[in-house]
């Protein structure tokens, strides 16, 4: 195990801290609930980012970029959506500073007062929606599909790096559609351009499902989500997609007159996911050594170490080796040859197992001479030798490997810790333990929010593929026509 | 020419602020001071940024990201900065609204006032220094090359769409290098970075310099800039790169050990190019018809429109040039096939002229007989057939040519447009007609103020290949070493 990383047995919550931060991925920063996004977390973003954003084009989708800031009363349009999100907002409600009279440095320049105090976007359906009301006037301008990569603020007490920060990254696609089922349509469509990116980009494996209605998106209709089962069998919420119904157009007086040329309201869905991934991707697969990454998305592939005494041997490893890097190269892997003189083996081999560097190479000349390289694959720890002869192939091989075992693993990990429960004893009971639990609910809003009262557990999602199954109410008896999926989250 | 659009000629300014907004590029928003990005727009902002971006990755940069706010005391620390743009800064101060017991919608929560206000960044040297202080102990540390890809907020009475707006997006570099040297180095190459994108790949002829004293970034030892010059005879600056000495290093208190174990101030350098380079191609190359894209930034490289006058004539014209299409995309072009029905070819022609696509095909069931296409070619407007056969390749050509072409001309009027005058009458007198006026100044603050005030003409830069040159200021007559560039700017 890495030498300074708290382990996840001894302290979950600290482990991820700490790997996060000695991994180079994030850190707190001077400004208090915000953090800085370093260089290795920042090009995993990078990675998602371009994966997702193919994902949206091909999925018809353009990029476009809104206003930070959304005037108050734009947000007030709205009802339940200002409601949902008025305690957490960052405002701006001066645009000037001037030097302190009393010369204590700067102040706010008191006659630099805004008429209108401008709202730090904590999403963008309101001033998106203000603005579509000029882009839209006929069926024929529909659907509208936009996207917007941006950074948004939620303002938070209890920060935790990636997982709740005041402000984050994230995308938001808001697209506009002539009737309501194209737009269910949409949201489903980019519901499942996310499940397939968690599972086939992060190998994180998800529950598809909706929302109850208590834990919707504020002014949407209906609000799908996938989630996430962590290794201390909490729940992660990975990623949202809503069905807007015609709410913000109302809001916003949007309309467009139809084929018949009568005027309707448009219909709307909003879907978004954020720099939490990275916090999910995290907590999924790393282990005590430090990260572990699918390949797909790591930013490094491959790294290699030579073994070496003289300045003399270091040269001839790193020139018998040039032609393996270049192979690696030609097929579209990131090679790293670490050649700093200043560091040993040993702490390199520690350094990029933190990183999470699939696959390390580590080359001498007794190697060179057998005509081997020593191999260590990070998500198995295990260590071979393996001929240098076709080894960009077996490489290649390896890392695909990699990338499905990581994803067997946590499919096997999500499906021995979720459980079927119909005693309101043994569900408080597994609670402690974590996992997912499939269990009746009555259906009603007093039930989820008793529940959550008496054991942190909330209803994550009505799966959506959960069958139809008569059962009684895990708290009150009463009947239920289906499981849903209850965990404590993050 | 289009036909709502004003001509250059008829009202510059104003063809400019038309062109972008019916090109779909960007628009007001309903929130004073910021635009709204639109997906033509924003397409360009991609191509520039996936440039830009491998530009900086292979001259050794990573991104990473910092926060959006910064304390009002980190803003202080370094007293010229603060003085510099004190005076334009957003500033948050509370963190919550409620609902107005008055039952007005919602007002600030006065209660929720922050202990330390929060300035939105204009720019983000402090708290990226701030955070540098804890990344660097030793010149092993050095050097950090972090680039940012982020939006920043400057507050604007009056705003330009691209040019000019209080939020605009953009990259910002900072570096930290254990020598004064390293970090001039540094900062000359990335000014070349910017050179080179903005004349390979905009096609954008520069003037390379250093600013005055006067017009240097405000925390900056040297700021080094291009210039450009727009269609009306108008400087824009591009880009720059500030050589920030051990300013920054010394407010926030960042020191490395040198290889002597001495305790020095760490050296910074910071350079920035925003969506303000948006405005300029578009100021370059743009005609009255509309938009003139370089191929190499251009979203779509070539437009087919099938002529026809029944669904299956269309259908015949679609299956006959797949292949063409194909082979278009295979080169790595980006095709656009226009088969809306519900627009007339004659409208077709006019919107994809509009929006600058460089190359547009028509070709109906007799050009299919002929074995021809009617090939359109968006800089000279000039109109031709030519032969399938073959037609990837000249189109490809083509484009290369469009390239060349687009520079080639803007590098003709920028010689065009660059005067050499020594007398203040003839000075004032070329300004009103626009263009880069070489003259000598005396090289005080003074002058250079007094000539603003006369004539509005700023001192663009001090050109770095500007030739020693004896000679007497153009306004006071006393000695000067060297020509310096003077005109009115955006």
């Amino acid at each position: 195990m890495a030498k300074n990383l708290t382990t996840r047995q001894a302290d979950y919550a600290e482990w991820y801290n700490q790997l996060v931060q000695q991994a180079g991925m994030a850190e707190h920063s001077g400004v208090k609930g915000s953090m800085v996004i370093k260089p290795h977390g920042y090009a995993i973003w990078e990675k998602m980012q371009r994966v997702l954003d193919d994902m949206f084009k091909a999925t018809g989708h353009q990029n476009a970029y809104f206003p930070l800031f959304i005037p108050k009363s734009f947000m007030s349009k709205e009802a339940a959506h200002v409601d949902g999100f008025a305690k957490e907002c960052a405002v701006v409600t001066h645009y000037r500073l001037k030097n302190d009279p009393n010369g204590h440095g700067v102040i706010v320049d008191p006659e630099a007062k805004l008429e209108e105090e401008l709202i730090v976007r904590p999403t963008s359906e309101t001033i998106i929606w203000n603005t579509y009301r000029d882009w839209i006037q006929s069926y024929r301008d529909l659907p509208l599909l936009i996207n917007q990569w941006a950074n948004v603020v939620r303002w938070e007490m209890r920060t935790r790096l990636f997982l709740r920060t005041s402000e984050f990254l994230w995308q938001e696609g808001h697209t506009a559609h002539s009737t309501r089922q194209e737009a269910i349509e949409e949201t489903e469509r980019m519901l499942e351009v996310y499940a397939r990116f968690a599972e086939e980009w992060m190998a994180m494996p998800v529950i598809r499902g909706t929302k109850t209605p208590s834990e919707r998106f504020a002014g949407a209709e209906d609000t799908y989500c996938i989630e996430a089962l962590m290794q201390d069998g909490k729940a992660l919420q990975a990623g949202t997609s809503h069905f807007l119904g015609q709410n913000f157009a109302k809001a916003f007086d949007v309309k467009f007159l139809n084929k018949e040329q009568q005027e309707e309201y448009v219909w709307a869905t909003s879907w978004g996911v954020s720099t939490r991934l990275i916090g999910a991707l995290v907590m999924t697969h790393s282990d005590d050594n430090g990260l572990v990454l699918p390949p797909r998305l790591a930013p490094i592939h491959v790294v290699l170490v030579p073994i070496y005494k003289s300045a003399e041997e270091m040269q001839t490893v790193l020139d018998k080796t040039a032609p393996l890097v270049e192979a690696l190269r030609a097929r579209g892997l990131t090679v790293k040859v670490d050649a700093d003189d200043a560091k040993r083996p040993g702490w390199k081999f520690a350094e990029w197992e933190l990183k999470g560097v699939p696959v390390r190479l580590a080359v001498g000349l007794r190697d060179l001479e057998n005509g081997v390289a020593e191999v260590f694959r990070r998500d198995t720890l295990e260590k071979g030798s393996l001929p240098l002869q076709g080894l960009d192939i077996a490489i290649a091989e390896m890392l695909d490997d990699i990338q499905a075992t990581l994803y067997r693993k946590a499919r096997e990990r999500l499906a021995a810790q979720t459980y079927r429960i119909d005693d309101y004893a043994a569900f408080r009971q597994q609670l402690e333990d974590g996992g997912f639990i499939m269990a009746h609910w009555d259906g009603t809003a007093e039930t989820e929010a008793l529940i959550k009262e008496e054991t942190k557990a909330t209803i994550r999602c009505i799966p959506l593929d959960a069958p139809a199954e008569q059962g009684k109410c895990i708290r009150t008896g009463k009947p239920s026509a289906r499981r849903v999926l209850f965990a404590r989250a993050y």
